[in-house]
């Protein structure tokens, strides 16, 4: 492989195919490439927008090296393939972003670790495999805490939160024995993201930080610009760029962090993906997050990411999501649906992009 | 049929599979609408965008109603689809915009015979169908003149100019026998687009009108905004506005027009669809001109096409256009490919759009 961008035509496999992978797919064809989603669910959103689609388990490491075999890189919208997996596609096709990346992101006691050894301020924590050391973990970290599985939890799920000492017992048995992580209640005031980007030739953009409302875990509301001084912005600038450069990492990223009540910047988690709160850059910037991505693991230079609108994205979710489009339309903001058959309690159906101010 | 909007999950037929196809398939995909492609091409540039493709040419009357069948509204980016197979189509959905427009847009003779009985100007003109009425025309139309089919020219195919009376037999036994039309020069300053749309429940938006630069019969350039004046500016929207009402015209439309050495407005031809001097609002508006025709055939309501930026977009033809993309991408230029696998000359291989200002 060398580091040249790849050619018009070639093509482009995206593990997932869900609503990311979908945005992926179409960024991808408007840069003239042709897109390969595999996907385990028959109804992938992502497979009506792409060329190829591969239905397939995430193990069936035969449909994994066919897939690898049939593109020129292989990105990602899910973390969480096996190993031995990823190992079959890099045997055939390099994966952007790199290795490293996703086995921090996937595993929450990882993640923790790497972004303390760069420096970078977290909650405490404690790893959690058993009675005793959850018992140390609370007696390091205090509480409230919260118990979370080290991997593969997401949107709220998988996550214990403990008040006291004595739920120790309850919590560790409601997790079923798997590895887990015990993190410590920060205080802080508001979340907020970085949606920053890294191309193959190293150089960095960032999208401006975007804040972050959450209910019952799943996302609801982004809004550019984030309530943060001059000197917080660029300090979660500057945040993100140190961790895409330790990772080496190609393709954008999603930097989660709160903003302390004294006013510190702690990094919340990192998804080495386009990420939920980027989705306002499809209206309040030239270049959105998903042409970004797609740019830097092709290899071409990175896009125009300066923002010239004040936006408020809000998530569709579930049926009452959906019934809020007729009103988005009338008050004129941008629509995006995802193409789900279903629209379940919970389920990210879409997403809408309102225009607050525009420069 | 209701005008109610379709549902998210509905299925949209497009008639045509080429770049605004393939665009009008990923802003449908976008709104959560499936699209199902029909094109007589197995290398439809749209057939990779979209969750549907039939592969059939244009008379298969059974192919076509089995699309028909299979959607909610059929739409197009291809105006010749002969009259017999648009009977086959309608009687199993709607076509959206109606078959007036398409065959007033697709015979000039028509198209020019319906703008004059608005009351609008165009260019001199005159039917042609043997050398008699050609003789005719000639006289009445002078020379110089363009000698035209009047059915199936596109990018300058199928046009004859005269600069004598004298070579009339040699036009004439070019063009082989089919009916014509001959339209007389007029001296003009530029050619500007308006793109406008109409929805379904007759609300009408039009973009800024674009100035256009032709070279060899094919779009190279498209800036907006055009040199206008205020008065001339409002004029272009109201009259693309007019020709949109008098059609019951749903969905998006292309309005040419001359802007004429003394300041007048000549209209050249319409199109009935989203248009190459439209690219420039994927990068200028809000909701670009696929997204508008998708909400207008939908019965959703129009978008905001209010421009916030200056923009030049740059066709890419060729393989000299494919050879600028290294640049335009350096220039931090918007690139938009059409997936197609062979750069032929004179081929529209995708666009460029920069940005020259932003509000």
């Amino acid at each position: 492989m060398t580091d040249a961008p790849l050619a018009p035509g070639a093509w482009i496999g995206i593990l997932g195919g869900g609503q990311l992978g979908r945005m992926l797919a179409m960024a991808a064809a408007r840069l003239g490439y042709r897109v390969h989603i595999y996907d385990p669910d028959p109804q992938a959103p992502a497979a009506d927008t792409a060329a190829r689609f591969t239905c397939a388990p995430w193990t069936d490491v035969a449909a994994l090296s066919d897939l690898a075999a049939s593109v020129a890189v292989v990105t990602y919208e899910f973390e969480n393939v096996p190993p031995a997996s990823l190992d079959a596609i890099e045997a055939l096709a390099p994966i952007r972003p790199n290795r490293r990346a996703l086995a921090i992101s996937r595993d929450r006691l990882e993640e923790k670790t790497f972004l303390r050894g760069l420096g970078l301020a977290t909650a405490p924590f404690a790893a959690v495999d058993d009675m005793a050391s959850l018992r140390a973990a609370l007696e390091a970290v205090g509480t409230p805490a919260i118990l979370k599985t080290r991997t593969l939890g997401y949107d709220g799920k998988g996550q214990i939160r403990l008040t006291s000492p004595e739920e120790a017992a309850d919590a560790l048995a409601a997790l079923g024995g798997v590895p887990a992580i015990l993190e410590g209640h920060i205080a802080f005031d508001r979340e907020v993201s970085v949606i920053a980007a890294r191309g193959l030739d190293g150089s960095v953009a960032a999208y401006d930080p975007g804040e972050n409302l959450h209910e019952g875990g799943i996302l609801r509301r982004t809004t550019v610009p984030a309530r943060l001084t001059p000197a917080q912005r660029s300090d979660a600038v500057l945040i993100a760029a140190r961790i895409l450069e330790a990772l080496d990492h190609v393709g954008v990223m999603g930097v989660e962090l709160f903003v302390a009540d004294r006013g510190g910047l702690l990094v919340n988690e990192i998804a080495p993906r386009v990420h939920n709160s980027g989705h306002w850059t499809e209206l309040g910037c030239r270049i959105d997050q998903f042409e970004q991505h797609i740019r830097a693991v092709a290899g071409l230079p990175l896009g125009d990411g300066t923002r010239h609108a004040d936006v408020e994205m809000e998530n569709l979710i579930g049926p009452e999501g959906m019934a809020r489009i007729p009103a988005l339309l009338r008050e004129g903001a941008r629509i995006h649906l995802y193409g789900k058959a279903e629209a379940r309690a919970g389920r990210k159906m879409g997403h809408a992009n309102r225009l607050l101010r525009s420069d």
